[in-house]
């Protein structure tokens, strides 16, 4: 019916769309993928033709908001379509129009949940922050809950003028005029329109980007924070805070709500597709999307575009660890980013009246008074089991309580002493994941069994004992646990989408990082009624954390590198990034009792940010790659253009991405047997000259790993040389993970290129 | 028996003595003043001499711990004696042996309890901080509760060398090594031998200068606290703190103990005789002592051997106000500081759901998170009587609470809600002293009853009233009401010591101030338990606290002026002093409903430390000025000699100071009429240059004033003129207070000297 026209510009060949989730039950939202090859020529825009094309298809069946079909969004950068509240009906009619590629429900994201910089030995004296004039100029789009703009995080002292290249805009909202923005938050836009679509009857609370949660605020910080002094968790984590990129610029895109994001897709589309229209440079998002396969992913599509751009995207990998394949969304052209811990305790001092200390584990949110009380021990009290029980504890006393798999949790053993006589307690858990909350209401301290035992002997003993504890204490080092360890929480792959690459990519810190929040938002608890207390900083657990780790080190990179692909980047973190923690042994997984992390776990290890500014080597990956990728997945022709779009074509289809990293997938299912999984690679000479690399590989348990050849030489910077990678596999019967790696070295050069290789089931069970 | 030596120095002439109250039922504690001239040869030393004097006189009956009579200090500098147990008998037999003048028992002492340096004027650009050098080489000898060393208020950055003429060391005791002192803190010596002598059993907690309390800390940071930035009380009040002499010297003399002030005078005694040998420049005696006649009062007899050496002596009114001749210890060679309040106020800004304002009052200690909760008000619940009426609260909701005659007390309302299930409590109530104290455990606004009467009804007629509060707020000026007022608390003349010169002298902060304390101590609760929390920085407040400001500017006058002496520098302070509030009206009184003060209450008003660098003329009084007066008081020759000792003589007794103040009395109880009372005042020309003075005279109602002459005509600087006051006043059956003043005003220059008048019955009925 309409031709093609082959004047249009590249961009315009394919549009793309989708839609809201109505309150009423009968529409719901969708977001349509057109080609955008189809629109007739009539239409000035896409935005005409859509709605030319939802005029067309209204349904029969009316609904008292909406008598016909409603547009919420149209998308023009990252992809093209647009976004509607359609019945059944019409979606059917929809389906039938010209240009229709794909349509898929609306789904919901969640949000997934500052010494770091040290931690990761930024520093001022030399590397990348004196490299990269700490990310000036670099651009980083934050799509998340908006952002609290009066934080002095977000000041912008110190900033130079806004990059000419700029073209967002400061949107004016409830409670956020446009001169909130400044040299640090160059832009603010909100989407909300699917959230109100989708119940016309919802009253937007905060109807703005204006953070109303505190997530985007955090995220914002730890990726671009500007420097502010004494800022602390209510005394815990006390110094200079600073994002990762302290120099680069914010660009806001609001796309979560309090109102609910089950109507998020659009938002989200919308968001990303906006600030790539605006021309950011890296993108932070930290959200997870409960779908699996990409083409339905919204953030997968839209990074793909952003990825053609050469926009750098970060994905949180989700808090769903830590069980292996609990990575839903493992987006190729996306770094996602694992979350480990800090090498940083929150400490209370525990003193006996014979002077004995003991550093135990506390995250009591004031400085509480707790000198020389009388200490209580005896097995009645110490059960800590009811607030009946406890009424037996002496006014001002220190209670010490047993708390064990027979006791009540240790949060309910806090609400019964809350609740008591006693000043503070003194809590014996082997326990030590509890620490990893922030709650904290009643005085008191964690020690470990062994740690208890002087305490017990002389609260037993003594005629008279007493005990002191000093609150608010911020302790470094590998004690009492090493660090990075890979959180509990953080996803694992191999990724759903498709386990063959590596996801994730690559750990950042990621528990109890301290930055920026909300100040209205309750941030601790305090006393037995739980008074709520707020701070302009928290301290804050998960991916969403560690991503914008991995985005403000990107921003800096892309500083030092600005022509460096989006693959290049990650391939320098990746592949510069150290296995090893603080102990300078293998980085243990939290949620596997501290056994050794592989790499599903953390992808190649802990970003090293310094490193990835010369990383000898790296594997690119272009756009057409990625589309030669995406051709061998065996999806429909409107599934992978619902990615791709239509201007690429599938002549050259290869699962065997140029990735700097090696998966060797099998079956447990299958009969036993050994398989062989070829790679070829290519990788490109980013060092100053020439150079020699020699290969040496760590081969995984019961494999063989053969590299040819095992020499590559490079006359001159950016030449490519091409290798081959053949490994040769036991596989099992059940579900054992083999980890080893292929490191380029440099000969007579400090450069070393490690990729890690991962034998693995393709699948969880 | 023994001849006078006319060969032995002055300065040996008198000895002066005293003691401690024993556990002991048979000893008590002695202050025993002696005339030194008795001494005998022989003796080496008075310290020899009064231990022979005591072997001499040793009891019949026997003491477990003390065989016999213990001597427990010797006094030798700002005054010549000793103290000693003694029992009846052996006091009986010291008073019979020579050189005796006088003996009493040993007394309690009771400790009185920083944006003031603006609401001082004090400032960078100009005055007496650049004139005096911020006090720089002046030494502030600190008698009180010791020092916490570690506090930010004490280090010495920025301090210069101490100065040459310091003779005071750093005491090595418990938890207290010499390198605690440092260029801030340039003495520390602890004085407790009383203490142990009143009662042997006793475990002295802690045996050095460190502060247990923060009494002392407070008081010595307030006097010369260098900068700290971010101090704070829990959020109120946050800015940089220092003292008033930020660069003027500490010495610290321990007398205050936490095992009782019960044997505290030889203590006491002890403290300033040492502080005056060490070479102190001002002492600050933050302190009260019950006794009324100057013969038995330690700090004025010690004060007065400081004046000798040209000391300033501060010392605190007390806390006994607000009535009448509640100024026990009126030392005329002090001077003696009431207390006011800062124009600063600590708030909680209430939101209601409309959008309407309110800044109410509020000291709860932390940042408590109270965002759009529901407001609940109903007369059951709004009576906040019990914990069961308020079991009905609203989990989360917001109560309000009318505080009034017939409700239980705001703190007893507190602790109502505090357990109940409300997140947050608005309290009415007319009674604005409630916000003095720093107790507010619940997160809560105390509003007037006219700012409730729209909360009320919003709370009354809308369907879901919400309303939000925020905390932690710190504003400036003079709402809620003008400052500074009169602290109800100050205890107010006629001094009871001598009610012929006016006591208070002046008047400076001592409300809510904040300044270093002791982080071990509780400064705020928090919670319905009481959570009991510590501060660096806590807001105290207290004559205690206002002392100090005199001290820290006395310090300040004595490095501006180093020939000035004390009594010049304390004329400086009163004639400069302000009768006027921030709003340009005479300062009111707290402590009488807000009507006007009189100088009873605040002496000449409020100081102006940059005026007093300035005064133009002085009204000075020597050492022999003060015999003159001591001799004219109708005391024994030995009560006199306890104060003034052997050397001076009562030829020329006057009860008319040269001060800069006029105090006519009238007994209420006599017959109504008229009385006439003649002044004679010596001012001398502490200006530049020649000057000519008028005099302005304000007169107190009902009386008539004289002076003359009407002019004083100086041809250069630090010549002397003569003038005489006559009032004629009017007497009443009543307590009625009139005041007006004496001004000298330079013609043709920018002087002014203000004395006070007062026409007030001399006691208290």
């Amino acid at each position: 019916m309409v031709l093609i026209n082959p004047l249009l510009p590249l961009f315009f060949l394919s549009c793309f769309f989708w839609v809201n989730h109505a309150a009423s039950t009968e529409r719901s939202t969708y977001i349509i993928h057109i080609d955008k090859s189809f629109m007739p020529k009539a239409f000035p825009s896409c935005h005409h033709w859509y709605s030319n094309t939802l005029d067309s298809i209204k349904s029969t069946s009316s609904d008292k908001h909406y008598p016909q079909p409603k547009l919420i969004h149209t998308y023009d950068n990252a992809f093209h379509g647009f976004s509607a509240m359609l019945s059944n009906e019409e979606l059917k009619a929809l389906k039938n129009s010209p240009g229709f590629l794909s349509a898929h429900e609306d789904g919901p994201i969640t949000p997934d949940t500052t010494h770091t910089y040290k931690f990761l030995s930024l520093n001022t004296a030399k590397g990348i922050w004196p490299a990269s004039e700490y990310g000036k100029d670099v651009i980083i789009g934050v799509v998340d809950s908006g952002i609290w703009p009066e934080s002095p995080s977000f000041k912008d002292e110190g900033m130079t003028e806004i990059p000419k290249k700029w073209k967002g805009i400061c949107q004016v909202g409830q409670d956020f005029n446009s001169s909130l923005c400044n040299k640090k938050i160059i832009g603010a836009r909100f989407f909300n329109q699917g959230v109100v679509a989708g119940n016309p009857d919802v009253t937007i609370s905060m109807n703005s980007t204006r953070d109303t949660s505190g997530h985007g605020t955090h995220v914002a910080s730890i990726a671009a924070g500007n420097y502010v002094e004494g800022a602390s968790f209510f005394g815990y984590a006390s110094g200079t805070a600073r994002g990762m990129a302290p120099r680069a610029r914010l660009a806001i895109y609001k796309v979560l709500w309090d109102e609910g994001s089950q109507e998020s897709d659009p938002i989200l589309f919308a968001g990303i597709d906006q600030a790539v229209a605006d021309g950011v440079d890296v993108l932070s998002i930290s959200l997870s999307y409960r779908t699996i396969d990409l083409y339905e992913n919204p953030i997968a599509i839209a990074a793909f575009g952003a990825m053609e751009k050469g926009i750098l995207v970060s994905v949180s990998a989700g808090n769903r660890g830590p069980n292996f394949g609990t990575l839903l969304e493992g987006i190729p052209w996306a770094v996602i980013v694992a979350s480990g811990t800090v090498d940083r305790w929150f400490s209370g001092i525990l003193t006996l009246g014979t002077g004995l200390t003991i550093t135990g584990w506390t995250m009591f949110p004031a400085r509480a008074t707790v000198r020389n009380l009388p200490l209580i021990y005896n097995e009645t009290l110490s059960a800590c089991n009811s607030t009946e029980s406890l009424a037996e504890a002496p006014d001002g006393s220190i209670i010490i309580c047993v708390n064990s798999f027979e006791t009540p949790e240790f949060s309910d053993q806090m609400g019964y002493v809350s609740e008591s006589n006693a000043r503070a307690a003194i809590f014996i858990s082997e326990d030590t994941s509890i620490l990893r909350s922030t709650s904290f209401p009643f005085p008191g301290v964690v020690i470990t069994p062994k740690e208890a035992q002087n305490v017990i002997k002389y609260a037993s003993n003594s005629s008279q004992p007493t005990a002191s504890i000093t609150f608010q204490h911020t302790i470094l080092g590998p004690e009492p646990r090493p660090a990075p360890a890979v959180s509990a929480s953080s996803s694992r792959g191999p990724a759903r989408s498709y386990p063959g690459i590596l996801k994730p990519d690559i750990m950042a810190p990621g528990v109890l990082i301290l930055a920026a929040y909300n100040p209205e938002v309750s941030a601790a608890y305090i006393g037995s009624n739980n008074i709520a207390l707020s701070s302009d900083y928290n301290l804050v657990s998960g991916t969403s954390m560690a991503c914008p780790h991995i985005s403000g080190i990107g921003a800096l990179l892309k500083s030092a590198h600005p022509d460096w692909s989006p693959a290049a980047i990650r391939s320098a973190m990746m592949t510069t990034a150290n296995p090893l923690d603080n102990t300078q042994k293998p980085i243990k997984d939290m949620g596997m009792d501290y056994d050794i992390a592989t790499p599903l776990d953390m992808g190649a290890g802990q970003v090293d940010p310094n490193r990835a500014l010369d990383p000898g080597l790296v594997y690119d990956v272009t756009a057409q790659d990625y589309v030669n990728f995406i051709c061998a997945l065996n999806y429909t022709r409107e599934q992978t253009q619902s990615i791709i779009r239509s201007r690429y074509n599938c002549s050259n289809p290869s699962t065997d991405l140029n990735y700097p990293a090696f998966v060797a997938l099998y079956d447990p299912l299958e009969e036993r047997s050994t398989l062989t999984r070829r790679f070829e690679r290519t990788v490109t000479n980013v060092g100053d000259g020439a150079a020699m690399y020699k290969v040496k590989v760590k081969k995984p348990k019961n494999s063989s790993v053969t590299v040819s050849p095992e020499k590559l030489m490079f006359q001159k910077k950016n030449e490519k040389q091409k290798f081959y990678v053949m490994i040769r596999y036991k596989t099992y019967r059940e579900y054992v993970i083999n980890h080893g790696s292929i490191t380029w070295v440099e000969e007579r050069g400090k450069h070393t290129v490690r990729s890690p290789i991962v034998v693995t089931p393709a699948e969880p069970s």
